[in-house]
């Protein structure tokens, strides 16, 4: 366990670092949610703030004034155990409480934080802190997703940040890597943070299998559209095939084809597709109607795991074939903490990496990130293997 | 026709109005969009704004440099001859252009206006003017009601004004005013403003009938409710009684039962309702209802317009048996203007009246407005006849 | 009011013309439910007979014993007052009571009704009797245009009856008939049956105008489709062009383009549209932008009952301009029969005349029936005026 | 491979038994489709027919004549390399061809093959000729299931056949068995008959476990439900709880409390829940939330297949918790017979065992289902394991 000094620094710089990510904005930026996954920043301030009153202040810290006894109603996500959620597809009506309100919250609540931890150890309360700020950082990630969003989706294209630094190339040579038959260990070791999800250290049996050192690039993809790919209905999984035509598929999201020439939102703007940067902003079912057409697969996540350390990874949210489901002896933890990861483990395939927009510290080797198939508003990209 | 002057000064203070009705807001407020039939404010701040630059400035005035190439197509309304529009529900989800940029391109517009008429008399261009300058008088009545729903539907309803006059009780006793049968003339005489859905004046030969002098009030309505009104599908017609079953509707719109008393959400905030206060915020479907339980039945608009000078009306628009029809000889306007009215002219029903958030000089005996059945975010009340 | 022998007599024949119609159909064709405004043969079967059984076996036949407790339940339609309805669009699931059951029901009613008037004269029983017949007589048009939508949506476009007489050039030439200004009278005068809709007979003040002597034909509408008339949304009701756009609207109902050619499926299976008879198969969205295109209108239903004595007509139901409301004085009947007409005036159109499905003697001047404006299953048509 | 004496036999035998099955039937319960999942039995009848149509007797047969040109598209199911399918929520309304038609299409078909494989060995078309029996096979399955909720969702609630076995409590106690940890062989050997998605026997490694002798009984199920186990919303999975609140879920599909007291539609028609029976027709979110409730787990298919040969099974099928995804080198067939399996490998659920419904030869220990985790209408159970 962290000493409480640096865990508390830790603290106090998380809750800095979401603000700075949202000092680009205008107020009207921080109260929109253009589709149900997207969530307001507004809401993800006052939601990661919610969090520490909830679970830290509120049942631990003598004499808590809540701040707006309404605001538990307003910033609660899914946790069903602590009162009636704002439905979620309503988020982006609310336009109270005001930005600046919600800015007052988080001081308010930083402040009380770190109040408790000065005047006294609370060494029981050091999970909680902790699981706290990952909770926070996660939502760091999908506050910088969600705004690329919100400004990607606007017609008018507003550039977050000019010298955003989105897209890194994979300049070396794409290669094979061979993983030898076997039993290997997945899960987390126990030293440092990890989710319930990652626990619980076990052994799995691996045929033998070669992955690809490098991302799919956006000119590997650029190939796949001109084959047309998108049309050719056994590449695709029955359900994968429906939402191409349903939606009217025909590209990665974000992406337009201007004078001839592909271009895509960034952070930055629009800008041209850089053919050599790995296609990002795919759907699981895009990820696996590729690799059909190269004779390849997705590895699952246990490969991933097994031969990551042969690769540099961490610019893209990697889709892997395995669905979203419990580790060997498996727990949830009691009451609403309860509800952070197992409650999801049904229809989600499991994301292995990290991104762009992962903020620091916040990935490792045993992360298990999860989405729907045909979500696409992460940075995801994939790899291939056979 | 009205002199240059006036009209100039008219088209002033009606611009300046609408940013007054704007004033109370948060920034927030201006974005959002909890239904697609209410529209943000900065879109009606937009769109009336647009009004001016399309039709006026853009054809007319020498030299005009339009504020931002864009702004047409993200303030259009259903104007389907001059471009793309955006599509209705999607107006929430647009964070840019920000709230000052739109009040810019207000200033910018309303000098240019200026500008326009004060270097020559362009009375040619005065039917334009007046016809704008209704068009943002229509969007003040809008806004305000927009604003209600926005507030009303927001968790902390907020309040608009403390001290926002909203209901005024008709004082007087109720009271059967009787219409011989005979031909009565319809329809607007020539004199002064009017829109084309009221032009052409004819004759209608009415029935005798009797009508009440004052609106139908809340201490009413709530016996309604109380005989179980709303539990009684013979008194509704067949889509109204499906509307109150899927809509699982008990109650008129911002209604709050609590604690053994009814209260609703007004421009001042959540109060107790006012018996004597007339009732507002009903579809048609409910005064129908209401009217069947009562062995009465809606007006129709014409024998409104026959007996309106025997009543005082104009603080709620009141809902008639009418459906909302072209008058004989109704010709639409040629081009964009004539998408104003006809349009709409199925599946509607006229409203009669005005209300507390009708601009002043902004309503008439013989003004039009017309709803969908179910729509009750309007100031929306109605009145008895047999 | 009829005789006994001779409404006896008309019940009889009406019984057996329903069957009639049924005559070549195969089993499997009774049952199914293409859309939810369409009704499976077997249940058209049923409910005009529960309709006898319910309003005049039950209550006024002695010792009358029901044929099946669960009938009512499954053959009644839109009669809340009479117990829990089968939800419409679940009409088409239910593959029992088989076929035969329901005919050996009809014979069984039929019987027992005859029985019933032999036995005693009754005579307080006639207008229910008459009721029951001219509802009967409702639903053998249903009947065949449901069975038209049934084998007309069938990818084998299955012919309903080879020698079926469906189409009738009017030969004459096209004139626009002259009304002069005035009072007029309308409504039922009294003699002979008429629905309470149309009862109430009134004056109504029609200014001048001038309606053609005959209907729209294919040549006509052809043209309309060659010049474009779905894509010029000026033409269009508002909520007509969303129609046309969701829809995707190209062509009345049952025509195909095949080979160059128009064609249409017919009750004697798919033939080529003859150029000379009337259209029909359009929508009120389409009759009236067709007339938008001709710089005409569709006449009201006052106007078309005032001039109809001077053209031919009942071979297509013609959209009017009036929407479907009530005359004045109208008085809902107590009751479950009530719930006939009444319920539904709001949001419908009124149709004049009388189709190729229509039987005899079931229309006449003032007959109004109704439909929502998007509905293109009846045999509907349209004439001009102006 | 089997001789083609007896696989021909197989063929017939096969054939004949599908049509037993619909002996019980009226024409009408052939035509009705009341949910997208369920398909018509006369669409079972016709595409079971179809399969040996397209892949054996049209590449294969010399001289062949279609029976008809249209019946590929009306009888085509998900085979998109084969032309244009019927959309699948139409075929409920397609009320021809007629049953009789499609028996004489069946007959005409069981001939051609005998015929062909009469004539010649053709060695090469046995692996087609024995995937199109188990094809029939599956739908024999589908078709009893089916039957079942057309049956059971009519108001009438007819039987099937009154002396249908439909359940068979398992009388032994309930045991733990317990199974080492270590490393297991998974996938079909290679004698006899599998489907391409149980091969490629490869190894897993599995953690120590235990797993129920008994499958779970309608006892064990009322208890949960006396318990609130639909209410809590910590036993679900979030979209199994969203799934109950949507669908009101209160019971098993086919389960009704009258006067008191369990009862189920069942084939031989309404009979009292028997307490002993294992719990059938319930969603694997049900099924999941069972479990937590009883802090135990679903096990995975790899756990129950090491696991089978020590209990019975073969009554239901039994969900497991494992996600329907490719063993191994698993590799799709080319062509229209690589959309068997393959396209499936998303977002379902794997089950195992077999049921009352399952034809014989038609399961084994390595036979792997798999359905949408909301689906109720097959007959599915589940046991326990931790």
């Amino acid at each position: 366990m962290i000493l409480t000094d640096s865990l508390l620094d830790f603290f106090l710089e998380t809750r800095k670092h979401t603000e700075e990510i949202c000092a680009p904005l205008e107020i009207e930026d921080y109260v929109v949610q253009p589709i149900e996954d997207v969530s307001p920043p507004k809401w993800h301030l006052g939601h990661t703030t919610w969090f520490f009153e909830e679970f830290i202040l509120k049942p631990h810290a003598e004499n808590y004034q809540l701040f707006n006894d309404d605001f538990a109603f307003v910033f609660n996500s899914y946790y069903e155990s602590v009162g009636k959620r704002v439905v979620r597809s309503n988020r982006g009506n609310l336009s109270r409480p005001a930005v600046k309100k919600v800015y007052n919250y988080r001081e308010y609540v930083t402040r009380a934080v770190k109040e408790l931890f000065e005047k006294e150890q609370h060494q029981n309360l050091y999970p909680l802190l902790e699981i706290g700020i990952h909770h926070e950082k996660q939502h760091q990630e999908l506050l910088l997703t969600d705004i690329k969003f919100i400004l990607g989706n606007n017609p008018l294209l507003p550039p977050y940040q000019k010298d955003f630094n989105c897209h890194q190339p994979e300049n070396h040579l794409q290669e094979w890597i061979a993983v030898d038959e076997g039993i290997y260990e997945i899960g987390h070791n126990g030293n440092g943070f990890a989710y319930d999800n990652e626990e619980g250290r076990h052994k799995v049996y691996l045929q033998p299998f070669i992955i690809s050192n490098k991302l799919v690039t956006n000119h590997d993809f650029i190939e796949f559209i001109e084959a047309d790919g998108y049309k050719k209905f056994e590449l695709w999984h029955a359900e994968g095939w429906d939402w191409v035509k349903r939606e009217e598929i025909t590209a990665p999201l974000y992406w337009h084809f201007i004078e001839g020439e592909w271009h895509h939102y960034t952070l930055q703007g629009l800008v041209k597709v850089d053919p050599n940067a790995p296609v990002t902003h795919v759907s699981y079912y895009e990820a696996f109607a590729f690799a059909q057409w190269k004779d390849c697969r997705l590895p699952t996540e246990f490969e991933w795991e097994a031969a990551q350390s042969k690769f540099s990874w961490g610019k893209r949210w990697e889709w892997t074939e395995s669905a979203y489901l419990p580790y060997p002896n498996y727990q949830k933890a009691a009451g609403a903490l309860g509800e952070y990861n197992g409650k999801f483990m049904v229809n989600q395939k499991v994301l292995r990496g990290g991104s762009t927009a992962t903020p620091q510290k916040h990935t490792r080797p045993t992360y298990r990130n999860f989405f729907q198939p045909p979500l696409r508003w992460q940075f995801t990209g994939f790899r291939l293997a056979r």
